[in-house]
């Protein structure tokens, strides 16, 4: 049980805090570093708040929402005049450590996924995939933009589609970590899909921005960038299979520590990271595949030295038989990959969400017009990624459509560059801001309920 | 046995890291985001670098060492007229991610150390820090600038002299932490003196600035500086020990997880840089006090419940007695927070090692008029140093004073400042750099060659 008394106190720490933030703050004693000692007071801040907000998990719901919400909180604090907050926007390196972040997440994810269940479900993601893309570029460009946004261009409209398409897996996927869901169809499905998603989006990206500057696209352009994506895909997974052991005994022999682990783990990430940028694809894609190429095996060379030694000098003390005990030992003996890269998604992926919640900006939600208009198109976006819940076989429909709904940070890439090329206006603009607001929030409150009644339902 | 097959395939995985760099940089294609993962690429590559770099232990060297000198071979790849690296200079978040990871480094170690032992050397500890600040300033500012670089200022003296003062604990620590020594007498009294140290060196560093700009500086203003960092210090010693146990209780009851004690310690540790920092103090200084602050104790309500639901398991259905084996299992059930911050170190602080020797600048040694007399400098600033080993009472008084010889990043700030308020001129500014990397590279080889000699004599 939480005490009221307890409940105070944390809230007058937080108001501490931001007093501490505000006098130190206008006190512009600038030291040598004092730019970067900042920063260390905002991801202080960042994650203080972010394991506050798991006050939310004590109501049942997943702790990403209450990071997204403590998110949209702080970042809004403006509204009630406090400012001492707003640096945080334009900061660069807390911007770099909630992509990071988010691309730590979706490499743990692919460790904690498997390649074999992942490729049973290849061919329903893919279903999901393309008909999840399909059916929002349909329904936005050509049914619900000419409709509730009458007098706008053609290619504005084509945007406004394209930027209805693009599934951000981020959310879908912490809710799943979250519940502990990860491993079940659903989530193999809509994580799969998301990768194939990520491939569409890119196209279209490119076949829609080449409309609108040169007015046309070649059939050869589309066939390169997705011979590219998928050439990518296929093959990091297949190099990476071959040379991650061979890697792996090499680095071993040089030291076989826990230090060495990590670090080939987490480059393995980190590069995959960047060449799926290079390619064109998300980041976050090709961590996922490098989360999901990366298996214990290839760690066989590596042992946690201090824990084995612990464990053998336990048992010479004890001239103790090997017995069930000792399996448990074993077991922690070898310090597993996911376990040793925790840490640092505990320290990064707040930061993702609590920002993806920074950068809501709830004023957009204050003219009634666009609020309406952004409401309708919510709704279809809403729609448009549930259908492919039908296609999805024997497993829960529901579950995976609401798993595609997010769109976040994709969403507003698109909208950007469409801004940039001149075909959305601020209007549309902000009537995308609130789409991916709502298609950002809905979900995880969604997901919870339904995952929740399918675990009751199976207990009962 | 390192077989030689193996160190083949490593570099030729290092020269296609390299190759890959240059190809993919040059070819330009920006997507969103490129330039966060560019940045994910050059962590890749220091991290990847700082590990090949172990090798050295193999020779019986600190890893540290390894770090250094492989970011200094990297650093000066243009040399050889490769200049794929050289992005990494200029790149704002690797500077930041050095820094957080030296900061991270000295919460470890404040982590590792205890209180009651350092406040036992804390007079010894006091000592040498004055002896090894005035020391070296005398002899820089009065004795060896007039004699080596004649016909400057005397301001010029004053800062080169005020160079020589301070103390950069970063290296020194590693290499202690690498040999496991960090519970010696010496290791405690060289981090004590490094503390004060810094307090003087800030001290010095005002006073110096104020003659230069304004001619004089009033007992006040040195007075208030003092009292501003010797109240932080004691401050945020006392705060912290009363507050540390009941912020811990009102955490531990929204979430006693082991996220939940992984933020908060980093938190504290982020705090207390961020507040040394605003002081005028250096970050390390606060994050290793936070560090000191920090207790097992204070994380009492934490334990890590999937070890302890394993271990509750095993023995309900074994009905086995509590005997010498739960004591292992036990001591492994509650995750330490030393632990649990150690993948972040080993994500961060070889950035800062590699990017430290990275920073130098081989061309500097080029002008033999320069290499000379910075030679003559350097070796005063080591006598300087080694000088205080003689105050330091029963302990290896070499290794105390090759612990204080480091100067470090502190060392180039004063250059960077006085060559600000121009009173450092160019050729000075290279005088200073090749003392700091002399001082930098030197202690790690002399101390372990101390310390493993140390060992063997207590085997004997």
């Amino acid at each position: 049980m939480i005490k009221r008394r307890n409940i105070l106190t944390v809230i007058a720490l937080l108001l501490a805090v931001f007093i501490t933030t505000n006098v130190f703050g206008s006190s512009g004693e600038a030291a040598e570093g004092h730019d970067f000692a900042k920063t260390f007071l905002w991801i202080a801040i960042i994650l203080i708040a972010a394991k506050l907000s798991s006050l939310v998990e004590k109501y049942g719901q997943p702790a990403v929402l209450g990071e997204l919400v403590i998110g949209v909180i702080l970042g809004n604090l403006v509204l009630l005049g406090f400012h001492g907050l707003e640096p945080i926007k334009a900061d660069a390196i807390i911007a770099f450590l909630a992509e990071l972040g988010v691309v730590i997440l979706l490499f743990q994810i692919g460790l904690e996924s498997n390649m074999k269940e992942m490729s049973k479900v290849g061919f329903k993601a893919g279903i999901v995939a393309v008909l999840g893309v399909i059916v929002p570029f349909v329904l936005g460009t050509w049914v619900v933009g000419p409709w509730l946004l009458p007098g706008l261009t053609f290619n504005a409209y084509l945007f406004l589609g394209a930027t209805l398409t693009a599934t951000s897996v981020g959310i879908t996927a912490r809710v799943f970590k979250d519940l502990n869901k990860l491993k079940t169809k659903e989530a193999q499905i809509v994580l799969g899909a998301a990768v194939i998603d990520d491939v569409l989006g890119l196209i279209i990206l490119a076949v829609v921005s080449a409309i609108v500057t040169a007015g046309s696209v070649s059939a050869g352009t589309i066939g390169l960038i997705f011979g590219k994506a998928v050439l990518f895909l296929v093959g990091s997974i297949v190099v990476g299979q071959l040379t991650a052991p061979g890697i792996s005994r090499i680095f071993a022999k040089i030291n076989a520590g826990v230090g060495m682990k990590f670090t080939l783990a987490i480059c393995f990430g980190l590069l995959f990271a960047y060449f799926a940028s290079v390619i064109g694809l998300a980041p976050i894609v090709g961590a996922f595949a490098a989360g999901l190429v990366l298996d214990a095996v290839h760690f066989k060379y590596f042992k946690d030295p201090k824990i084995v030694a612990d464990i053998k000098k336990h048992f010479k003390e004890h001239h103790a038989e090997e017995n069930g005990v000792s399996e448990i030992l074993h077991k922690h003996s070898e310090r597993h990959v996911e376990e040793i890269v925790e840490p640092i998604g505990l320290f990064l992926v707040p930061i993702f969400f609590v920002m993806t919640g920074f950068a809501v900006d709830l004023t957009t939600l204050f003219n009634l017009k666009v609020l309406l208009v952004a409401l309708g198109i919510t709704i279809v976006a809403i729609l448009g990624k549930l259908v492919v819940g039908l296609v999805a076989g024997k497993v829960n429909k529901w579950v995976v459509g609401w798993g595609m709904v997010p769109r976040g940070e994709v969403g507003l890439i698109f909208a950007t560059i469409g801004k940039g090329l001149g075909v959305v206006d601020d209007s549309v603009f902000s009537v995308i801001v609130i789409v991916v607001i709502l298609t950002t929030l809905i979900p995880p409150v969604v997901l919870n309920l339904l995952l929740r009644k399918e675990t009751k339902e199976q207990h009962l």
